[in-house]
């Protein structure tokens, strides 16, 4: 038979024990904060019918997805995000309880351009409500960004919130034919990367007439929100779904303001590139890592479950882009816990013990103990070097000499300190 | 825009809030397990390059593996064990130690014939022990199933254990020709759903002569090791595969028989499908259930990493197979918990109320106590009707009388008990 290099594909990753604890620890930390808010936990196929995802995401998208013919035939593709087949399991099980408050965190695949320090697999950790149009739904997902954020150990953080109907109130009022509204709000969308003068230089180019400096005074950092909402009110006074879009925004700043937590800031120029927003947008980014873009972000598509039944249903949602945020973490240093499964490792020093031993590092494990032994009875430094490498923090030493004296050797491998313990008193000792 | 059908595909299943919390806690008790046998947990991607899958399931994984050319153009396949890629992993990363113990809980997938009951989408939880041919590993192996089928709440579940060089060397101890024991293997393999019989007859249609009595009386019921082992001790002493499998077999239930725990059972019929198996083989049914088959296999495979490597290494692993275990559960009525993630839920009685309302159940969530709130002040009968449909036990309702009073109403739902708390003592209320 042939030898087969064993390899990874480009942009997928092997998570080797150290790096997936970190993962798993900050996956249920996350879950439990979605638990915490009483999000219901909803798990979607890796594949779905192509149809269900094409057209959902922009052209992009389609491009990104992975798709391709089953052994039956059928053209299917690979999950590209959570909202989507959330949206289709709502319009698929019309009875489910309104609003349905579910969480998912799962890995998604898009086969992006790796060289932006992208990956094709990641992980997504997602919390919607849907059924519900009120900016108490919209309010909690700011909520959920803080709760998460702070139980992960991050402290310096901004959670911009705008509405994607005061952006488009904006650029209505201003002059831009309609045509041209979505390129506009392309180039503002940028504004984070390039810049003030960047969006300028794009607006520059147009051959088309409107309101450039009005544009930018209105777009322009938020002094205060008092001031800024007044020049919007009789700015955007004609426009229907800018003057719609500042009163959502004005509601939800006014419950944000309410509650202890006020790390929401209203950024007018935040854009979010995904077609099926409607409303209330969000992105979160980490001042101290601003290298990493956004470590999270969502908003309002009161029309994605239309798509699907024709009718359309209010929905907001957040979600965490979970490798962004742990590789921020690692390089603020932030990453805590052990590398261990095992508390506890038991030498095997004469094969002839092996049942024995055997027997003890079960007992432990029946203890709550987490533990394992050495198979072979190799020497003790060896044994001793593989439990040090792997971060156990106890070895147990119980030979021939021991098992005649009714004893062990406990060392604590961490503050190179031994001590011999009666067997008896072993599980006490670890246990305190 | 055209409206698009909202529909799975067929294998693939939606797991609505219910059943996902069941999921969830079968997943992390299993885990739990596995950290408190000291694995390690590792990940590796959904996609592979196909060769490192391909030839090593036997045909018919090959036929059943989801494959297609990505974006690159390059042949990838969707992860159809978690076996094969962590024989990759090890012989990608050199320096792992070793032994390396990794678990490793996830979806895998295979396009198979849905009506046997079998899904495209299911989740196997692994444990492996690479780099010891030692049957403390093994041991280990039968161990993890009985905690964690213990842990699951089963009390009724058989353990088969079993050597594939055991087999072997029955095989060619009664005379059956090289190049027709592969056959011989898989006829034996079906020994479980067809009975003594139903093999006798796939044996009775062989053109080649062999030792056929001899055959069944090895294979038969095993009444007493010792007995059994005497026999083959002498019927396998000229087959040098048979006498190591022996061997190993023997030690390998010396260990177990030291254990307080014995629900290992020698199996001489047990053969197991997949390939790349070449000594101890387990599997494990649930005898209240047997319509579900086995819920859990494994073995060791000292091949597999050389086909990779070059070089053989040992390695032994169990896995449990989520999906049928859970279905299992469910029809012997073992499954426990709430299907609520919210121990309260907080009714929005007045819309003048709802940032105070906010603000309280954050308060809750911040004192640890899962909540969630109405985003409506719809009629109170409709809110509390919500709140039991989801299995929520605690409702507490705070109108504009409770306001002016200081207090409020705290409803068991389970109950249908109500009484009135002060403000200030509801979180004590919730969390005795």
């Amino acid at each position: 038979m042939d030898q087969i290099e064993p390899r990874t594909l480009k942009g997928f990753r092997d998570f080797l024990p150290g790096p997936a604890q970190v993962r798993l620890r900050a996956i249920e930390t996350i879950r439990s904060v979605f638990q915490q808010f009483g999000f219901l936990p909803l798990e979607t196929p890796t594949l779905e019918y192509a149809d269900v995802l094409t057209g959902k995401y922009g052209d992009e998208g389609d491009k990104l997805m992975y798709r391709f013919k089953d052994q039956g035939g059928r053209d299917v593709a690979m999950r590209y995000d959570l909202t989507v087949p959330l949206a289709r399991v709502v319009a698929q099980y019309a009875d489910l309880p309104k609003p349905f408050r579910r969480y998912q965190i799962a890995p998604v695949w898009r086969a992006d351009n790796t060289q932006k320090g992208r990956y094709r697999e990641f992980w997504q950790c997602d919390a919607d409500v849907v059924g519900s149009s009120s900016m108490l739904a919209d309010a909690e997902m700011v909520l959920l960004y803080e709760k998460i954020l702070t139980a992960l150990g991050i402290k310096n953080f901004q959670i911009k919130v705008n509405n994607r109907k005061v952006l488009e109130g904006i650029i209505e009022s201003v002059g831009i034919p309609e045509e041209e509204r979505q390129n506009a709000l392309r180039w503002i969308d940028k504004w984070e990367k390039v810049g003030e003068k960047g969006v300028q230089a794009e607006f520059s180019r147009v051959k088309y007439i409107f309101q450039k400096d009005k544009l930018f005074s209105l777009l322009g950092s938020v002094a205060s929100w008092e001031s800024q909402k007044q020049l919007l009110r009789s700015e955007l006074r004609e426009s229907l779904v800018g003057m719609e879009g500042l009163q959502e925004l004005d509601e939800l700043n006014a419950i944000l303001d309410a509650s202890s937590l006020k790390t929401g800031i209203i950024d007018l120029t935040l854009a979010r590139g995904l077609d099926y927003y409607t409303g209330t947008i969000f992105e979160v980014v980490l001042p101290d890592k601003p290298e990493f873009g956004s470590v999270g972000g969502g908003g309002r598509y009161d029309g994605l479950i239309g798509r699907f039944t024709g009718k359309d249903m209010p929905a907001v949602g957040m979600s965490v882009g979970l490798d962004r945020l742990l590789a921020a973490m690692s390089e603020l240093g932030l990453e805590q816990g052990s590398r261990a499964s095992a508390k506890v490792f038991v030498a095997l020093l004469d094969e002839d013990l092996r049942t024995e031993t055997f027997q003890l590092v079960n007992e432990l494990r029946s203890a709550g103990i987490p533990s394992e032994m050495s198979y072979e009875a190799t020497k003790l430094d060896k044994q001793l070097k593989y439990a040090d490498k792997l971060g156990i923090q106890f070895a147990v030493l119980y030979g021939k000499k021991e098992q005649e004296a009714g004893t062990m050797v406990l060392k604590d491998l961490e503050k190179r300190e031994q001590k011999e313990v009666a067997r008896s008193a072993l599980l006490q000792e670890l246990q305190s």
